[in-house]
């Protein structure tokens, strides 16, 4: 007998006919002999719904309340389930962020989960329940419902099933798995059985949504195994587990790309001590979250500076930069949003020599120019012109032999 | 400095732009320099909304589950509520069952509040906020979340003045108060300035809608002042209070009517000890409510037995009735669904003589033909043709010299 976790996300919920059909499914897997500890994210739209219900009220809803309200969500999508599962025959019981209780920070909207009670929820399975637990919400140590921030739901099943010392948590999804690369640019993506925590969190960084990368960070530090898999289909999935010796044998996992950045670059820059911290101090007040950061070696006591933040950031980013500028007597500030970050991602990095150099070559070969390139152990990520994405994720796809050799339909 | 619970009903938050009239009118007593605590329902057609998803899930929906259902509505009123205060620059905390907490049984769908602690409240007040409770909801000593049955609002609110020994529970609703007879049917109607907590128990169970039963009787038993009174005027409601000398100078309060329910006779009942426990077991047993019973003195060992239930639990209980009857040799088995009920109200029928008198020649005047009396210390009810309902309830007003004298515009 198992203890499995299972999260299904708003689409896999998103009517009566899809909840009945989880219940159907889940269901199965407990007749099979397990326990199971279902998550459910609110159905698909409610969440935008109560959103835009705050809006009407005032632009700038308060936190605190904004938590109460959207919290509703997950709460009517576990009582749903728990209903259906009930009509089958079966035994369910929901149980809220309160109930269980999962105990989070003061942080409304963003709230880290602190720790878990177990005790509810196990007597619950040990009494022959199905357990539905609405996802995204905690409470803090005031008695105050808290949400854990978009894809939230992720981060309390696997939590969930790192309190319960779970033997699995599957992370139902409209896709089948963890992919070499988005299918949807390059046919010859192949399904991987297995990904590194490491690996996954470089991909969810670099914009793959599968998995929120607060879970994975979460499974890791717990060591929880995660399958990622398809509501609609049996298939087996990826799993997302630590990393093994073998996966080092292969140099590069997958590639990865962000078309969601700007580039900012300050020319002739006064190259003195603490001028980075004057540049970049006003830009984190605002909460800008800055990504590539690159800094040439001065000439004549002069300096470019580049860096990256997210496009919806862009122009606020640009008026405090221009200001900075002036003030330190930069020459001029330059923006750039039609480009994109093309990344390759593998543990094997650090064994394998030479992955750089391919890359470069591979991009060059296609004329595809690079702008700024940034490192860690186990990725390497180029800037490119926006309009080169797709060929450089299919050239890097093959150079890297991840090319699925199998026909496919088109 | 006065402590106020206010209740807004459904149809009073039932748009963006009512919560904030709310918000504005209760920023308005506030700053008046009393303690405010909303209790809200949910927005009009929520509850029923959220009904229907889990009648789409079951016909029959668990109990516990379909109260984590609707609780979220009201959860969804009071974020918007204090969303909307705080934005107009006041501060207010919203606090659900869970967070106050009320304690309640276990009847899902039904409970009764056994107590409520009042130190959050208190807390946030002395704050300087105003609070808002979700109504309807409450937490059983399992930590399930619980409601009221419909109406329960108002049993919040009544509740939560009681526990916090608050000034006034101030119901607000569409009408402007409680009136000595239905207005729409009896031009002549006046608003009364007083009535007794008993008074409106009778006017309540006998069809009188504006507030709920159990609310009274919880107002009563903790001797909570209600002033019953219009969301959208800032003129006097009605005070709902104990019974004080002056009332008794008044024999008739009022006159309420009700055409929901439907007459059974069952004739020739041969009149042994336990026919009618014999008759009626099997109707408790199925959940029907009787009101009036009358049985004749016999007649030659048989006698007639004549009871009302709703009109919705009519067919069933004919069916049910029609059985026994068989089975017990009774003579046979008269349904009637064209009556209707008209009652007249008042404490001072106590210390006042010849009241029953003047109904019965009222109604003989008017040629009214009364099927069945039932009385109470405070009320005497009559069943009537339901075609004579209006006139009835009109020329009793007037016998009893409830008629406005005012003249009104038609």
């Amino acid at each position: 007998m198992a203890l499995i976790v299972q999260k299904y996300g708003g689409t896999s919920v998103g009517s009566i006919e899809k909840i009945r059909a989880v219940a159907e499914r889940v269901i199965e897997t407990s007749i099979q002999g397990n326990q199971m500890v279902i998550v459910l994210s609110a159905m698909a739209g409610q969440t935008d719904g109560l959103i835009k219900l705050a809006n009407d009220i005032t632009e700038d809803p308060d936190s605190r309340e904004l938590d109460v309200l959207v919290s509703t969500g997950e709460q009517i999508s576990v009582a749903l389930f728990a209903m259906a599962v009930k009509t089958m025959g079966y035994d369910a019981r929901s149980l809220l962020g309160f109930q269980v209780a999962i105990h989070t920070d003061h942080l409304f909207g963003k709230a880290r989960i602190h720790d878990i009670e177990t005790d509810r929820i196990i007597r619950n399975l040990d009494q022959g329940r199905i357990v539905t637990v609405a996802g995204f919400q905690g409470l803090d140590d005031h008695g105050d419902i808290t949400t854990l921030g978009r894809g939230g739901s992720d981060t309390t099943a696997v939590a969930l099933a790192a309190a319960l010392k779970a033997d699995v948590c599957e992370i139902f999804t409209d896709v089948n798995g963890v992919y070499t690369t988005d299918p949807n640019i390059c046919p010859r993506a192949k399904k991987m059985d297995f990904i590194s925590y490491e690996e996954m969190l470089e991909m969810a960084s670099l914009g793959a949504k599968v998995l929120e990368i607060r879970s994975v960070e979460f499974a890791k530090k717990f060591d929880v195994p995660i399958h990622v898999r398809s509501t609609f289909t049996n298939e087996r999935g990826t799993m997302v587990v630590a990393e093994t010796k073998d996966m080092e044998k292969v140099a590069v996992s997958g590639v990865a790309y962000n078309k969601n950045e700007a580039r900012v670059t300050i020319r002739k820059v006064p190259d003195q001590p603490g001028i980075a911290s004057r540049i970049f101090d006003p830009v984190f007040r605002a909460g800008i979250v800055v990504d590539m950061i690159v800094q040439n070696t001065s000439q004549d006591g002069l300096t470019d500076l580049t860096f990256t933040v997210l496009k919806t950031d862009f122009y606020k980013t640009m008026k405090l930069v221009s200001d900075i500028a002036a003030e330190i007597g930069a020459e001029r500030v330059l923006g750039d949003e039609d480009i994109a970050k093309v990344s390759i991602i593998g543990v094997g990095m650090r064994t394998h020599a030479g992955v750089a150099k391919t890359m470069f070559a591979t991009l060059a070969k296609e004329n595809i120019n690079i702008m700024m390139i940034s490192t860690s152990e186990i990725k390497i990520s180029c800037l490119i012109e926006e309009k080169y994405t797709e060929l450089a994720v299919r050239v890097l796809h093959k150079a890297f032999g991840l090319d699925d050799e199998k026909e496919k339909a088109s």
